[in-house]
């Protein structure tokens, strides 16, 4: 990597003479074909807003030019909703003709069908990666020259380790294979930071990879070898903030760029109050409210002003770019209670416009479901707020499951967590397309949650993956990596996969060196998987299932002729389940099979429980 | 009490020869000007159903005659439509005509302006009161020969204890001096159980005060006088259940009177499940929610079935007739989610179309706004259901008001439980006509839920007291009750009140004998009740509150020139409040009072507090 990559972009459009005046044009492109044909750009370069930009080409028209305070900067909104393929001049001119010059700007031709591109939905296991931590295919990229951080470290839990987007590339099979139809991984945009740049939210520059995750040629690359594999690629976005380190962060666009850039500039700085309730809360004051919502997530990311226009727009259509450049799958969005709500559901609602069948995911931290609730599409709030949100996560979910697992059964404590939990889906506007996990790259692993319990792990597992939701599994999950020696480090919740990096001693793609637990744990899920992938039932069947009742809690997926049972019981004696008391599901008499022993028997008055555990049951009535 | 009270009712109605064939007529009396003007009489007597009955009369015309499989009952269908006040004949007449008979049924006049009767809102602030327990006005009542439970023995939390009816109406003084505005006593309709009949929730006969309680004439005076008074009277009603004993289980009324009335027969019971989230849960199994609602709540209590037609129109005209009878200012519905849903819903709206100004509050005895919030008028269910509930009860926000001060301060613990629970407001259909309690008579006593602290009770009743809500304070907190001894004992939490019984040493009536502790705390419920008694803002007016932070906590509320504040200072070493933050309140250079201390300040910049403990300010701007 010898190139400057803060110049890669500038590769993309072709300059003419004095076009060294122009230090960023963004979007780097465009397409034709799109609703969103007003695509304004942003160009920044010394003095830029002095000159008089035109465009002279009779099928595109430069609608507006805005200029800022910074006379560094124009944005210029040009119709191409008429405009053919192909590239067309920008042309800046001032007096003294020597000064004027031009800049190409290129219209792509879309993918077809880009529009009606499907989103995951409930049919969909996703498998979260962080890619600094899962696979390292390209030692050369580990250690980038001019990067604010150089060094790398895998013993160091908060330094990075040198996995990479060739690093998925490369294991696609192996996720493929485990039965994952989907892959969110953790942003690799770059984050050029002085510090812990590996986990990708501090992002410095919104239009490229970070170099040492990999080129733009290898991100589409990725994209591209994941959907011919069936694979729906989800790309982590952060409308909320950016890395300090952003280049805009040297010389802001505009006042009121970022919130409370009058005091960063004076040295102050304004962190969040992380009191998210006051999205909902009619009673907040407004002084928790604005500083919830403009207040900086933490120090070292300044948090955007999605309110002023040109910040909204420009988050939007980068959104909608990489949509396009990298034929997305769908759009996980973090942090969503924090930027301002109403840009929150313009920002959605430009997408789902574009692309109708898409899917976006918003993380709302809670585990309150009315706040969760409060951000899916459809969901009808009573102050009118109408989100454009299609998927939420299940936060409240997650902790009722981990719950139900670690307490002991009583009339109100175990598996009654988990029964009441599913009940608060009356509530949602649509809990299929709500997101469950049993952990994420911000959490104790879940199996130092249910501290080290094999058995209840497999029954979280087992459980979650047949819930009407989106399923979404940690990378590792299935080799039971953990954070057990530290809970909630997070260094450790992001362990290198083993067998990304060369010499591993263990490699969990191939099996080799995994203990017994390790490997039965990565059988029972591939079977899992594997059998959700094309379980209709799951996909979108019916649910019913039936309160714990000695220790024994039973749900049911139904469709057509397909009927999946999933039995957790936590009595550690064997037990008769009397059968009887599911009788409205209509098994009697039909042959069932355990999906995991693959043993078939007759659905009677009765079946034997040998010890606690999960049992998964499918039939075909 | 030497007359056979089972007959009292039939004094009502005057019989002519061969009336002793009929043992009830229910309702024993209708009036005229109702909505509901189509009554239906429950007619009882050996083979009535063999006697065809008529009204000869212009005005009044017998509509229907419903019999049963059992004989012994008619219901006849009488409309009053045109009826004027006064007497009118059945008639009763069968081959041989001998047998004829006839029978008086009274037609009353309605209080003025009954129909516009005023239910309680969150102007008021109610008490609680187990009649048993709280004084002993008439010991002449205390055992009424022919009643199952003979004795009485205030040494045993689960005997009756003695209290009366007339009791409550010698202490109306306290009660409105304290500064509440309503009653709401357990039920004093007849319990004839051999055990534990002091509660009242096993009624036996739905249309007679229990006579250890007092006559229907006290009864009716102690809502007359409590009128006088300007306190309301709820009366609290069980349309889920009666007791064992009740006079129908002797010869049930038909088939399917009671639910899993086959199997009651045959000497099997069937219990409910208690799992109330199936009225919600579009998952739950039939089966489940069949148990549910259908299974009795205990042994002793069969569980009526609301959904035969004559035994939902007995309960809804049975709820009028209190109403009317008794001058009602509200009811409390008993296990609200427990009888078929769309009953209660429609027994709910029964009621409001004939007082559409009334209030209806029901239990739902669950953690989970969710829950708590679909029971309410207006809520906009996804299920389609529609609640004609007026109020429902924040048993979550009472928990959060007990974690709040029980826990120590951190970011997700202390404090900011109560400030995230109120925030939930923004989901409930009708936020301020929910009911608030500390504690109530199926609950430890909040003095023993906060292990009796002092401090933090007063936080505790001065925060609820404040909020946008209808209050309810159970007797006897005012004197720092408790059943720390056995905590959640029954016969603990509704111990006697002292000074409800001759002789007592103490007398919390007059203060005698009280702790200083005691005293201290009556003194401060009754400023903050009679405060609260006459403020608007209070009562009506907007709420702002403040996510606390170093361990204090501020909510205020604002109505015209009124603001009230309230502080709610963990700290246990004195710090200084910074006013400023609070600036988009318009207080500044206001005078504020303290509403315990009467003291007076400018409020300005900051604010000293002393000590943990609550701060109650007013201010007219």
């Amino acid at each position: 990597m010898k190139i400057n990559y803060l110049l890669l972009l500038l590769l993309s459009v072709s300059l003419t003479s004095y076009a060294q005046k122009v230090k960023k044009i963004e979007p780097p492109n465009w397409w034709v074909g799109m609703n969103h044909n007003q695509v304004e750009i942003l160009v920044y370069g010394h003095e830029i807003a002095t000159f008089t930009p035109s465009i002279n080409n009779e099928f595109i028209k430069l609608k507006e030019i805005k200029k800022t305070d910074n006379k560094n900067y124009v944005f210029l909104t040009v119709d191409v909703s008429k405009a053919p393929v192909g590239l067309f001049k920008i042309d800046f001119k001032k007096k003294g003709r020597r000064n004027n010059f031009s800049v190409d700007y290129e219209l792509k031709e879309r993918e077809k069908d880009s529009k009606l591109r499907k989103g995951f939905d409930s049919s969909d296991a996703i498998y979260l990666i962080t890619p600094d931590r899962f696979a390292n295919a390209d030692p050369s990229n580990d250690i980038v020259k001019g990067m604010r951080e150089t060094k790398i470290n895998r013993k160091h839990d908060y330094a990075r380790h040198g996995g990479d987007i060739k690093g998925i590339t490369n294991h696609l099979d192996y996720i493929s294979d485990m039965g994952f139809t989907a892959i969110w991984s953790t942003p690799v945009l770059e984050n050029d930071m002085k510090e812990s740049s590996y986990h990708g939210y501090a992002i410095t520059d919104l239009y490229q990879p970070d170099p040492r995750f990999g080129t733009m040629e290898e991100y589409i690359e990725l994209a591209a070898k994941a959907k011919e594999k069936g694979i729906k690629m989800v790309m982590d976005q952060v409308a909320n903030h950016i890395g300090i380190e952003h280049w805009w962060m040297e010389d802001l666009p505009s006042k009121e760029w970022i919130n409370y850039q009058e005091e960063f500039l004076k040295g102050n700085l304004r962190v969040t109050n992380h009191r998210r309730t006051v999205n909902q809360d009619s009673y907040a004051s407004k002084k928790d409210s604005d500083l919830m919502n403009e207040g900086w997530f933490v120090d070292a990311m300044p948090d955007l002003n999605q309110k002023n226009p040109l910040v909204a727009n420009y988050l939007i259509q980068n959104s909608i770019w990489w949509v396009e450049t990298l034929d997305l799958g769908g759009i996980r969005q973090d942090t969503y209670p924090y930027p301002d709500k109403d840009f929150m559901s313009n920002w959605a609602g430009a997408i789902m416009d574009e692309y109708p069948n898409f899917s976006i995911v918003g993380e709302e931290w809670s585990l309150n479901p009315l706040l969760v609730g409060y951000w899916q599409k459809g969901q009808n709030n009573k102050d009118g707020y109408k989100s454009n949100l299609t998927s939420t996560m299940d936060f409240p979910m997650q902790q009722n499951i981990v719950d139900a697992l670690n307490e002991d059964e009583s009339w109100d404590k175990g598996l009654v967590k988990m029964y009441e939990g599913l009940a608060n889906d009356f509530s949602y506007a649509n809990p299929s397309k709500i997101m469950i996990f049993p952990d994420n790259h911000d959490m104790s692993r879940i199996f130092t949650q249910l501290n080290e319990d094999i058995v209840n792990t497999k029954m979280a597992l087992g459980y979650l993956l047949a819930l009407p939701r989106i399923s979404q599994i940690y990378y590792g999950t299935e080799i039971l990596m953990n954070d057990s020696a530290k809970p909630d480090d997070h260094g450790l919740i992001r362990t290198d996969f083993p067998g990304g990096w060369k010499g591993d001693k263990v490699n969990a793609f191939t099996g080799k060196g995994l203990t017994k637990d390790q490997i039965e744990m990565q059988s029972f899920m591939k079977k899992v998987l594997n059998y959700r992938k094309n379980s209709k039932a799951i996909h979108s069947g019916k649910t019913i299932h039936f309160a714990p009742d000695n220790g024994v809690y039973v749900l049911f997926r139904l469709l057509e002729n397909e009927v999946v049972t999933v039995i957790l019981n936590k009595n550690e004696k064997s037990i008769y389940l009397d059968l009887t008391r599911f009788e409205e599901i209509g098994l009697q008499g039909k042959t069932v099979k355990n999906i995991i022993s693959e043993n078939e028997f007759i659905w009677s008055k009765s079946l034997k429980l040998n010890s606690k555990g999960i049992t998964i049951l499918t039939t075909k009535l």
